[in-house]
């Protein structure tokens, strides 16, 4: 591992996006999203997915200059189709016109299809919130997560992220449906390490510690039938509003190839606002149970190592570190 | 146990509640949510909330005649003061001036404080769905789940309730985020019968297998970190927007004398509806894991179980069938 100063890992990351085509503002958010990611200790969406949105980029499957057309169904009903662009170009795009229009509506929706990777969604709920604004936000992804009692993927990881003023920090709480995610299996596989029994079933259908097994199989739902029950309603929920593809129809998140046609939707809320540091300190301090040294608010351990990080910089696996300084090299200056 | 005939139930606790001052369409109304919750196989949200609903009534936390008032904040946000109305007789009236509005705004919110136990969730988001839009509800509830890693509770059961039209029956999935409901708890302390190690903690906040002494204490999050997380969020957007009360300030869901400080939130969305039938019966017709006899789509066993007891009537405690017959026997006919 290589320890390396964030503003140079952004200046690293915005370049080599520029150099495959991406207008300069849209390739720092792009570059922010994922080094947002490794500040916050979620190192499964962040610049190892750099190389991958380039080549997607090369492939023709990802548009470097496409922000999605946006357009308003209904007063307060956003379709976007993104066009094949940058996840987080068509979704800030979207945020932009919805915390626009929710001044007047209180609440307005975007349903977005054929848009790429859009990351971590805490990225985005923390932005929102802490414009003043509450914000649901959902995404789907290839069928990973089999349904309970079942024996192969049907479902996306869907996760949600759920974004409240509070007054202070904002409240972000962002979860994946699945127990755990498809990166925790491939660095078990990795290392050689066995995983949990209950983690996930190899491709027949059979419960495995086996990593590398586990790989061509499929994770199961976190919480058992309930957890199952949330991620479905969260397939159906997002891939019908957003008129995106479902279950094992998805593809283009984890490939340099195909199309991406999952969906993703916000809900953005301008309701009242309120101080809930009280609520919030009271758990903080709540007593701990046996076996845990304090009881967490979501998002908060992640905002801490992001303060660290941003100090004392950020790790990177010498192999990634390289591979991100050979896609910056350049002889030329960008001229977008 | 005794079986009784469904729409002999409906007469009596339809007769119960207009004794009380309900208006008649309300009483039927408030009454079908708990034979909803009979016929579905979920007692806990069921009849044995109708003597409480009734003392609420007499001891003046719960008014008969409110529907609340229904303010709009903006075009598509529904500010809800219950007025201290009955659940769903409040939550029915915001519901139909949603589903009004977002024919013109593609979704609509309504924040709902200072009414009464909502009930079963899954009840509204079947209405909705069934008439063609897609439903987010929300609910919160009296402090009984602990945060993961703490030792009281400080969170609500915390539902949610999803629908999406599918082309067929509604998709409707309905679930707290507590591991359990405190009523399995009660009913497995009434039954003399331990609890499993990991659904609660006792007033000490010491894991216990005693249900009478989980009783006092707190409930598991479903799903450990991630459920919590996720009631945490529906804790923080409901009572926030709502204005509604958080933590361990909730009161009147479960007592007989406290107003019912608690929030609800619907989220309408008339969007794109699509024919989600095959991907559910690809589900349905999925192989099984090992020792489970079918994959289940998510309220449909409630859905079987309702046309079942509609055929051949509800089971029903006799001590609770004596006192609905009780609240309904009457010399006078009704004046409302």
């Amino acid at each position: 591992m290589i320890c390396v100063v964030v503003e140079h890992l952004r200046f690293l990351a915005t370049l080599a996006l520029q150099k495959s085509g991406v207008p300069q503002a849209d390739a720092a958010s792009q570059a922010d999203l994922l080094i947002e990611a490794e500040l916050r200790g979620v190192p499964s969406h962040g610049l190892l997915r750099l190389p991958r949105v380039i080549r997607r980029i090369e492939n023709g499957v990802a548009d470097p200059k496409s922000r999605g057309m946006h357009i308003w169904r209904r007063d307060a009903f956003l379709e976007v189709d993104g066009q094949c662009g940058l996840g987080p170009i068509v979704a800030n795009a979207a945020l932009d016109l919805l915390m626009e229009r929710v001044v007047k509506t209180g609440v307005a929706v975007a349903a977005i299809r054929n848009s790429n990777h859009i990351g971590m969604l805490g990225w985005y709920a923390e932005c929102v919130a802490a414009r003043g604004y509450t914000i649901i936000a959902l995404s789907t992804s290839e069928a990973l997560v089999h349904p309970w009692g079942g024996r192969k993927a049907m479902l996306g990881t869907n996760p949600i992220a759920i974004g409240v003023p509070t007054g202070g920090h904002p409240f972000v709480m962002d979860a994946a449906t699945s127990l755990v995610s498809m990166g925790e299996i491939h660095d078990h596989a990795l290392r050689g390490v066995p995983i949990p029994p209950d983690w996930a079933l190899d491709a027949a259908g059979n419960p495995t510690t086996d990593a590398a097994a586990a790989k061509t199989g499929s994770i199961a739902p976190f919480g058992k039938a309930k957890g199952y029950a949330l991620g479905l309603g969260f397939e159906l929920l997002v891939s019908s509003l957003a008129a995106a593809a479902i279950g094992r129809e998805v593809t283009g998140t984890l490939d340099d190839t195909s199309v991406c046609n999952k969906g993703d939707l916000f809900i953005v809320v301008d309701g009242p606002v309120r101080d809930l540091q009280q609520y919030l300190q009271e758990i903080r301090m709540a007593a701990p149970a046996e076996g845990f040294a304090e009881v967490l608010v979501p998002g908060e351990r992640g905002r801490l190592l992001r303060e660290e990080r941003l100090r004392n910089g950020v790790l990177l696996a010498e192999d990634l570190w390289e591979q991100i300084r050979e896609l910056a090299a350049t002889d030329d200056v960008p001229q977008n």
